[in-house]
């Protein structure tokens, strides 16, 4: 459900109380609500996981634990921009790209965010699935509305790609590496991927919808162990899922600006700092199988393969090997 | 609604029957359904618009007017393919583009084809209104889901292009000509127009939405007078919008099959043969204005310009002046 503005609000104000009471009365003030609906918003809080003591002489005061992992704690701890302006969480969904586009297909606006805890039928790429189990990592999708030739959407997969690896790199021991074009690797196994999907006309982008899902505190089943990694399995250490979500929110913010403003090419000198296939053989397969050195990507966020013939060609869309 | 197939069939033998009558028990074996369902579906046809002569003795005889405008006919005088197997109809609709792309999203087969009599939010480029009174025009759009990346988009609409023009000609006292990307022109005025969306991943198509208007019967209103025309105003005479609508589905049908074993370019050299803007001095406007001499297109649809300085510019969107 949508995270409302008056509880992030209260969530905020009580933070910044630290561990003293506020009144009730200077919430009502602050917000500019009643005291009933100050109480009322208290007890949406608590059920929604928050420990707030309440006493009729001093006020409210939060504990610091247990920390939720819902809309309004992500949205407590974010600046105000345009990435989670609106956001809804919720406990399951079958998949937080199709919830996604289904609102922007109603009209959301750009910023917008989808959260689930878990995801029933989470999506990858190339009609791939997504491991999701709920509790343990992050399952988010963001709405944005670019004003781009959907020849372009693939630079935000890799604008995407470069905020998660910021946000992932200050969590890891190693500096993660990006898989073109849409992974996330901390010691070339899965840590993050991404899936953007598009409505367009053929030459105008209506609204895209970036799906990220990043590994952090599961416990790697059997048939992942090979191929991919959790924060958590690295580190030892639990994440706390809201604080991530709050980093890579703000890494988007920055980086969709940055986009926005000077176009691919900044974004362009990063994602390459984290590639570490340049000037290697690579192999990648997609409508037909390319084989060669790698160059590079070009300012559609394609991949230059130079063949053995010296010709280099442009890969739109495949699989690293 | 859906045209089913007893209805589509029994209308295709009661044609084939010329003036003849046909009787029950024929229908009946020939469909292989209950005499009691005959008796519906004729009701259904006749419901439908269809005037169907019935006698105890000799069974049943259509009359050859009135020849309604609905999914039935359209599809009874379509060969078997692609485009059109499954049709629905609507009185009225506020966009045949956003009711397609809903059956899309919800499973619809390739070759779906939704018409509307009249279309009370007719969309077209650039969030423009496409004019769509009830009673006179063709407002259709087709799924399609070809395994292209969305950079290629774009040759979809100029492969509609070459359909809708091939149809408009017959009907047309002088040859159309395309104006780029998505006009069909008959002396310089717009006579239809093609608007394709499409919901994909950054290097995936899930599926495109080609929509058509095409003005067939259409009075020209005041406002649209000096840019829009139809087949009427050109020739003075009606024309037929199933018969219309037949002959673009299999215009469709046979370049869309010219395109996924081919490619654009046999597309591309027809379209050419449309176009009349090549070589001469142009002026496009898109995010920026462009203008040069018109060089053609390229291998995805992107028109290609000769700047003053000799430098060969690559347009991907943007409106022809």
């Amino acid at each position: 459900m949508k995270a409302t503005d008056a509880e992030v609000d209260i969530v905020r104000l009580l933070k910044t109380g630290g561990g003293d009471h506020i009144s009730g009365q200077m919430i009502s003030l602050e917000l500019g609500i009643s005291r009933t609906a100050v109480w009322k918003h208290i007890g949406v809080l608590r059920k929604a996981g928050y420990s707030i003591e309440g006493s009729p002489k001093k006020g409210y005061r939060l504990l610091p634990f247990p920390v939720p992992f819902n809309g309004i704690e992500v949205r407590s701890g974010l600046k105000r921009g345009i990435i989670g302006r609106n956001l809804f969480f919720f406990p399951t969904l079958d998949s937080t790209n199709t919830k996604a586009s289904r609102l922007a297909a109603g009209g959301a606006d750009e910023g917008t965010v989808v959260i689930a805890d878990g995801q029933s039928d989470g999506k990858g790429r190339l009609g791939r699935k997504w491991h999701s189990p709920p509790g343990v990592n992050l399952y988010t999708s963001i709405i944005l509305k670019p004003d781009i030739p959907p020849q372009q959407a693939q630079t935000l997969t890799l604008m995407a790609a470069v905020a998660v690896a910021e946000a992932v790199e200050a969590y890891s021991p190693v500096r993660p590496t990006v898989k073109w074009p849409n992974d996330i690797l901390i010691e070339s196994k899965k840590a993050a991927g991404i899936l953007t999907e598009m409505n367009s006309e053929t030459d105008r982008v209506n609204f895209v919808v970036l799906g990220i899902g990043v590994n952090l505190n599961m416990n790697l089943p059997d048939e992942l162990l090979h191929t991919a990694t959790s924060i958590k399995e690295k580190t030892g250490r639990e994440v706390s899922r809201a604080e991530f979500a709050q980093r890579l929110f703000s890494s988007i913010e920055k980086w969709y600006k940055v986009f926005l403003a000077e176009g691919f090419e900044p974004v362009s000198s990063v994602w390459r700092t984290y590639f570490d296939r340049e000037g290697k053989h690579i192999n990648v397969r997609g409508s037909r199988e390319v084989e060669g050195i790698c160059m590079g990507i070009d300012s559609q966020g394609s991949l230059l393969v130079r063949l053995g013939s010296g010709q280099v060609e442009r890969v739109i869309s495949g699989e690293l090997a």
